[in-house]
């Protein structure tokens, strides 16, 4: 069974990250979207909270399993029995950090391999960050985000 | 009248961001150079010291207002009544990020437009943060700043 | 009056440069979508039949004009009393080719401004050598060039 | 069964290429390594002695199959019963080519995959068009090319 | 005498750096490696320990003598009599800050000349910041900093 | 004795050419400027001519000699005792193919050491190719190349 991982913060789930779990369900029995748990950046939502976005974006995706780590992503992977890593890439500096991750990967364990899929052009250029920075100023988010989490991140937002 | 806004931090301003504004300001009927106030980063000077120092180097311009603003860049632009966003693009990082907000403006309104003047390439590689960092080491800035604002940078990153 | 030229081998037009047109014509009073005579590279369709494809394309924009033009961009600009180049910028290498022509243009005449308008991201990755590689393999390119001219391009490659 | 096409002009197969096949192969049940026929560019090799050097370098990978083909890749894609297009990344300016073919790739079909792989880092830098240029200067290519192909290589520039 | 500086933050030295201390060492009587002080960003080593790491893993290399500085890079070469910088590139966004400050420091004194020297494809998407992350989350960073510091990341780390 | 030798097709010399020469001839002892006699590309200049031009351009340049070489670069500076090769870097894409050749170099002869010298901001975007371009159709091409060879250019394109 071939079983990929798909790493991230997620804070939140955008359209373009919908767009790489949709198009990675048809290549692999099954889809691990995980949820880093040591990234040091200041995050909008806890780490349980992205889970229950990203499981309520999911809902009708049976290949899709939401879970969340910490420590290596190797180890990760071992533990899952995963043997491929899957990333989106939007855009060249994007492109740079991820063949730096890939490289050290590979290093630590070769027969775990990494695969880039492209982002939906019209996702290009969207972030998390972008939507954070364009609901904390009261723009509108729809097309952004899962339609599902929208009020959630205003709501999140407006806590803060 | 076409009225265009050219947005940014301008902590402080620099010869590339006048060469910019003086070139926009023979394209357009007005030039509204404003200082955005939601910026997290951690200022040189205060919101209204900035304007103060760009009304100062722009004083022979009349096609040129200074303002400042808080909210949604979008917003702002109907509020002025202007249709124009005026960006100066020096380097591929900045293509990026520039790309992503204007694609995200462009889907808050698609009657703003967005262009992009080509940074003179003298300023090519210049950006606020070089001028405080070599300014603040006791360097000379001379020629990369206006000329009426330089002994106010040395001040200020003395009172620090 | 602002006028804007829009320079190009649109060998054919695309649905990128459409939207180039249609955003920059809602900037300027007239925009000069202009074929340019000299480029080397062999091309698909004749200098008149471009220019007569670009007509069909953009009969129902009042304030656009085609034409063509021969010899240096700076002189046919003064020859129209326009005072603006456009482009449309889709990627890294446009990026660094545009900025070359964009300096040397303005060494020629630095009153001549030159501006960069974003490709809508749907169409950041379409050139015309992509059409003709997907049309002459007999793949579908509605959606990628103008519903007008798509049997124009088929039936030239057939020529061919 | 995941059956991956690996297209490509291979003239000829480099180890950047060797590499990107023996990864590929671990993550598909049959991985189809194509030479495309319809490359506009004067080749070195003809395509059957492509198809030759290719079944040579790979002859002990049970799961890799050479092929050659003509037209869409799309098409090729669908008579081979495959699901995925494979894609080996080296550096910025092939980014931004893959992107646009993949993005084509997408519209011609939506079913279909293009995945990248990152090219090993020892191979960052390394082409087909690089070897031939050392090759036919004189220079050593062993550790750029399988050494089965090596011989091969130098016989048929000096035929040229 | 031909003396060259290569000033950087070294937190902690990887083998990247250890590539360019090497190389550069063949093309000038004398290299100065030489730990920034006046860096912003936390660090993991205080600046006497990358003194320290740097000399333990140069103590082979008699013409590479290891030293820090605080204030402008122009002023240190002045005192220390060298007249080249030295850099190493690994990627793109290296690529854009290296080259502002290399005008900058031209600007500051044109008699200064900056070099780059390509790291080693192995090396090129490694930094001191990947060592520390992989390290402390558990992986193995053999290859990737000089053999005679790893226990010293290690250990600092677990001090944090 | 150190010597550097800075390969080109130089076709013709251009100021931004000339920038590197002036500032390598500081760093060596000799500095030897060798136009490439294998290019495949349509020269507008003779190799023979090309080495007239830039003997003129450096005539009062004592530690620069001109030369021309055919064959491998590597080769050839064992030939002179040379032991750096000079390049300067404009933009991301001479980047790409100069790490290419560089990594192909270094694996050719270890010893021999690439140096990049970032060329002046004023010529970032300045090519033997854009300046036969403007002066073809033209245009002013004064402060772009060598006053002394300015009028061998449109010469040499009159006769074309």
């Amino acid at each position: 069974m071939k079983i990929g991982v798909y790493p991230g913060s997620f804070d939140p789930v955008t359209n373009g990250h919908m767009d790489v779990i949709e198009r990675s369900s048809r290549m692999f029995d099954r889809v691990i979207v995980s949820v880093v748990r040591n990234y040091s950046k200041k995050p909008l939502f806890t780490y349980d909270e992205r889970v229950e976005l990203l499981s309520r974006a999911t809902k009708d995706m049976p290949k899709v399993e939401i879970d969340s780590f910490e420590g290596l992503l190797i180890d990760y992977l071992h533990k899952r029995n995963a043997n491929v890593i899957i990333k989106g890439l939007r855009a060249i500096s994007d492109f740079e950090y991820e063949f730096q991750m890939a490289l050290i990967n590979r290093k630590l364990d070769p027969e775990i391999e990494t695969i880039f899929l492209m982002t939906n052009s019209q996702y290009s250029f969207l972030s998390s960050s972008a939507v954070k920075e364009v609901a904390g100023l009261g723009g509108c988010i729809a097309g952004l985000v899962p339609e599902s989490i929208i009020r959630d991140v205003y709501l999140k937002l407006k806590q803060k």
